[in-house]
């Protein structure tokens, strides 16, 4: 017996993505607590040149969506990129996760195999599909939402690993 | 046709654990480079009550290697916490990747629906494999590698997604 390509993609994301949208909630509390601008943080970086916490949370839905539409063989609903408060980046998410939980298991069938292609600046990547989940899709969305966790810890948000695990849920 | 739980666990945190060992090369000549003392990147945090550096890296390499000999059935081998420069970190992931390599997809046929205990703090946590690996196993070894690399960025060494995403190969 084997796993199915839907558990360990479309499933992980929207479980990873649930995980983000509780820490998010908790960043924007502590700013309501602390009584600052909320946009202070979902404009904070962890260097000059890395991009800030909206951009972190966008980046994380947009590879969850078009990686699992790609492993599906479906164009990508494309989002824009326009929140500026939390409840916008609440709602991406949850749109995001409507979006994956609204790809059936049956649609992924087979697609360990597909041929994948991804736009990466001048040049396509191509890969497999269990390569491209393996090297590509899982890495960077664990990428951006560690680091959306990471920026609002550096700035004083009271978070723990079991925010990241759990998600405010019972494990 | 399905996936081999050993692709999307064994060999993913292979994968990535190369990634880290090639983003703390960077990290340690960065160092070598500014002529700093690489020990304060391995005592770096980003914040006061989080983990430096060094931690981060050993706690990735313990649930990796954990969380396949709980998948496969065997008892974990344990590895002491000793490691004070950049050259025993990178001996320290060897040895993670070689114990994960070592793991045939045979020994992890089925673990999907093996039942598995991790000791939390007080509790037990028990999931079937599947649950574990999604919901535990996955997300803990990218939060600790993201975290050394967002550590390393923190701190100045050059670092892009590529490193992270590709750990100086051509994806």
């Amino acid at each position: 017996m084997k796993v199915s390509m839907h558990a360990l993609s479309a499933d992980l994301f929207a479980n990873i993505l649930h995980n983000l949208d509780w820490i998010l909630g908790k960043g924007a509390a502590h700013a309501a607590q602390k009584k600052f601008d909320p946009a202070v943080l979902l404009g904070a970086r962890l260097a000059p040149d890395m991009l800030p916490l909206t951009r972190q949370v966008q980046i994380a839905c947009d590879i969850a969506k078009n990686s699992i539409a790609r492993l599906a063989g479906q164009e990508p609903p494309r989002f824009e990129d326009n929140e500026s408060n939390f409840e916008q980046l609440h709602a991406r998410i949850a749109r995001t996760r409507d979006f994956l939980q609204g790809v059936p298991a049956a649609a992924l069938e087979g697609s360990e195999t597909r041929d994948i292609k991804v736009p990466a600046g001048e040049r396509t990547l191509e890969f497999k599909g269990l390569d491209f989940l393996e090297r590509w899709a899982i890495p960077n969305v664990f990428f951006h939402v560690t680091t959306a966790y990471n920026i609002l810890r550096h700035n004083g948000v009271e978070l723990g690993k079991r925010d990241f695990i759990g998600g405010g849920r019972e494990l």
